[in-house]
């Protein structure tokens, strides 16, 4: 793998320290120095926080796009799929747990964080679609749909917050919503579906 | 009924302008104005806007109180219960639709909004239980109980705030969140709670 270019390593280093340190304690100048580089150099690729903000917003959604990617013929395992969107709200937890200071200093990432919210629910729902073909879940009246996947996003993006509130917004608790969210599936499962779930939990026991 | 206090008149002027305008945009001296008093006479009742938020919340929280108490012998309508519920997360939209702001303006408002959801929590895990003495839910594992409690509190919680995200956070928006709570719900219900829905909603067939 070759080396991460110098725009890279700075959206790196930013976002490492928004998590750490959220984003409200964290300049220009703050990124600059933890990469022993001059703020002009860092200036150079990114004019503003804001920027970078954009950027590392630009990369968590391609990260994204992947994680509702198949199609009822090469459907992954449950536990697989959720922990691919389990990396991605680790990974970028600092849009979650800050969105409200974020839209504040920035207005224009409120309008984008609409726009991909109801991007999210048109993805979810299509994936509802691909389960219910694979046999996973049972059909679902159209209103049903639109709630369960209502539903699905409000647990998925606000978990982090929902734990930020508590003080406990760590690695482990961030996993733990796969069980929320299968909570809200499982109801909806065929016969199939939940030996689809039970198959890959002996999996893990023989992992483990 | 008697007129309310100077102290509660500032509380409502104050509610009212913070969920129309953000708490944000809003100084003592606004709510001052508004209401056409001098602001040393509001701060005769207040030093400061963060000593106004944390009685809000205190009168927030009387409000809530009572969404909950109730016992398996005197079941409100699920409509009704609902109604209850509504009322307080439209009155008090600003909390939660500015959360992360307001924790960030004063972090003791962040402990107490911690608090307030492990008590929410076990109040609605409690219900949870009455509903199920009463023979409306079938009995829940531990779990499935813990997991049911999260996620009933997440989406009536962040409901606002997905909301705010789409630029739509209206009365009638707000109220939407009961198909939602109904749908997490239902799958656990009996024939019983299924018909006790169903009774509700006829009720309201007649009288619309």
């Amino acid at each position: 793998m070759s080396s991460p270019s110098r725009r890279d390593e700075i959206l790196n280093t930013a976002l490492k320290l928004f998590n750490e340190q959220g984003s409200a304690n964290v300049s220009t100048r703050h990124i600059a120095e933890a990469m022993g580089i001059s703020p002009g150099n860092l200036y150079y690729y990114f004019p503003h926080k804001e920027a970078i903000i954009h950027a590392i917003l630009d990369r968590a959604e391609a990260l994204f796009e992947e994680v509702y990617d198949f199609d009822s013929a090469h459907l992954p395992s449950p536990k697989s799929l959720l922990k691919r969107r389990e990396h991605y709200f680790w990974e970028y937890r600092f849009f979650q747990s800050e969105m409200m200071l974020l839209f504040q200093n920035d207005p224009s990432l409120k309008e984008r964080f609409g726009k991909l919210q109801q991007k999210r629910l048109k993805e979810i729902e299509k994936m509802l679609g691909v389960l219910q073909e694979a046999g996973i879940l049972r059909p679902l009246k159209e209103e049903l749909k639109k709630i369960l996947t209502q539903n699905l996003w409000i647990v998925s993006n606000f978990w982090n917050l929902f734990l930020e509130i508590e003080g406990r917004l760590f690695e482990e608790e961030t996993k733990g919503v796969i069980e929320n969210i299968l909570a809200l599936l499982k109801p909806h499962m065929t016969r199939e579906g939940i030996a689809w779930i039970l198959l890959d939990n002996e999996h893990e026991g023989v992992k483990a």
